[in-house]
């Protein structure tokens, strides 16, 4: 075998590694981060201690029976506000298309606060309106909620909980259905939310108009539901891991290749530059209003023309395909024509990133 | 007006007045205590941003068209672990009850958790598998969830908020259907959890075998709807600021008075007596497995039964009625044949009780 081919072992030998042990001690940030040290947490110690069989899915949002959809996230993002939204506006998107990418639409939301003592009401009402306006846009409403007060110095000025019901008007999504031969959607400009927040941190001075893509997606999904019918095999929301954990996942859960060609990915020339700069690979940033859809290669041109036709979808495009091999990886198609591996996140590039 | 008379039309007053308005600059403990600070943080900043009819009812869980009920609950409670139950367990019960006393079973739980850098894994740990097994037991999934990791000093160990779902089996609760003449039935012991977390807390080097009350209210709930039928009013569960607050809110909401024998609410000795050390009222403390359910008097003793028959509902007593007068208020009929008014909690005896 070449250099490159045992790689490309080694990847497949590691992605179909067992049910993961967890050897950690104590809780660290990569732990928080989206990537291999969540996955592990989550798989290593919550699915077996929650122990039933909607969860083992590990889907953005569980479908219980009847078609009735729960998801939740938590939001700890650091800075509060940044360019383009701000904790409020993201705690409602980020539920409202964890439902979009489920093939549901949203019915409610709960928001629960912990709020730190001290935090200016000010701070707080703003972020309150935040979200208020953001269900509203999304067509969802807030219609239930908790507010908990900590004391200083045990939390950072507010954190969000939202969870979101809703009705499965897509149904027979899979992760686990990618065939050979199916197309990779992308449905916008890939790491403008990760990158807005690194700049917005101001951690290394620099200054670059880049704002964060926290919009809702239930159009997205809504049009692609539409175009592709049964051609749709499944939608994902790239948030924390980015575009690279989304495909990794869906390649482990199908057993299948994905071949994206680097050239397709639509990166904006200004994130491209700052990643370059922050040491980020925009593929591994996160995006709060960018999904993954997989569909058959023959509806593929009309489900992108749907996409495009819909808000928050201009800038969709078709970026690779699902092939036989190698099973359970991801392989970039680079721009000099050779193949490198995408493997899923490790460590913790950017933390409190939502 | 004697002097009684006055303080009764004063309270009328304070309990008729419009939305509050909220006054204050900076958060308190006191906005998370679950009193006059929470609901006005509540009524006058969530209510007006989220705005939409489900949330004004400031029900326990939303109930959405189609009979699908959502709730949420924070839970930062103070320390993790307590006699009688930990936050995993309390996670699921508070937000199954919250569901229980809207009429609601459970359909599935989602768990949302903030940890912070540095928590050992074995604490995470032992709160999963606690809420995994309270999951089980209360004969519900918990189906997602959510995992983010905070900087050192940005939480305090972990927080965890559950949301959720469940279907309305007992339809037509109000609290503001009240009527002169219905019982008041109180499901247990009062006091009970509030008062083990202050010991725990070993605040003041009290010593006393008081264990918290953490229980699934779904078992009682049922066996209440099954014999009261089209006579029960309505259920709370007296959670954040106790007995007293609840019977407030249903007193505000039906513009009614409830009047309580003192001598017929069940608390333990040990309760009482440690609640007297500590300075407390047990009727303000919260609970974390007890509910108030008010039934039409005809079914009354019927309903005392089955709840008696049920888990959880062993010590049930009827402690109280609904009379016209005075509207809008709780009064306490005490033990040497006076009354007093049980206000709603103000300030923060009990921060981070749950």
């Amino acid at each position: 075998m070449t250099r490159s081919e045992v790689q490309v072992q080694q990847g497949i030998e590691r992605a179909r590694r067992a049910r993961p042990r967890l050897k950690d001690q104590h809780i660290t940030m990569a732990h928080g981060a989206g990537g291999k040290a969540t996955a592990t947490l989550v798989e290593a110690l919550f699915v077996p201690a929650f122990d039933n069989h909607v969860l083992e899915r590990l889907t953005d949002a569980a479908v219980m029976p009847g078609g009735i959809a729960l998801t939740t996230d938590a939001y700890v993002v650091s800075p509060l506000r940044f360019p383009g939204g701000s904790i409020g506006s993201l705690a409602v998107h980020g539920t409202v298309n964890d439902l979009a990418v489920s093939g549901a639409r949203a019915l409610g939301l709960s928001a629960a606060f912990v709020l730190e003592e001290g935090l200016p009401i000010e701070v707080l009402r703003a972020e309150v309106e935040a979200a208020g306006a953001a269900a509203r846009d999304a067509g969802v409403a807030i219609v239930t909620g908790d507010t908990k007060v900590v004391e200083r110095g045990k939390a950072d000025g507010l954190y969000i909980v939202t969870s979101g019901v809703g009705r499965v008007e897509l149904p027979g999504l899979d992760p686990a259905s990618l065939r050979p031969g199916d197309r990779v959607l992308c449905s916008g400009y890939v790491g403008d939310h990760g990158t807005a927040i690194m700049l917005a941190r101001d951690d290394m001075g620099l200054e670059a108009d880049v704002a964060s893509d926290t919009r809702p997606l239930w159009p997205v999904a809504a049009a692609l539901g539409a175009a592709a019918g049964s051609g749709l095999r499944v939608m994902r929301d790239a948030t924390r891991g980015g575009v690279a954990t989304v495909l990794n996942e869906l390649a482990m859960a199908s057993d299948v290749g994905v071949v994206i060609a680097e050239s397709a990915v639509p990166v904006r020339p200004v994130v491209h530059g700052a990643c370059e700069l922050l040491g980020l690979d925009p593929l591994y940033v996160a995006n709060e209003g960018v999904l993954i859809a997989v569909i058959a290669a023959d509806v593929a041109d009309a489900a992108l023309a749907a996409v495009r036709g819909a808000p928050g979808g201009e800038d969709a495009e078709l970026i690779g395909e699902v092939a036989a091999d190698p099973p359970g990886m991801v392989l970039v198609r680079t721009g000099i024509g050779g193949h490198r591996i995408l493997d899923t996140l490790i460590g913790d590039p950017l933390p409190r990133i939502c």
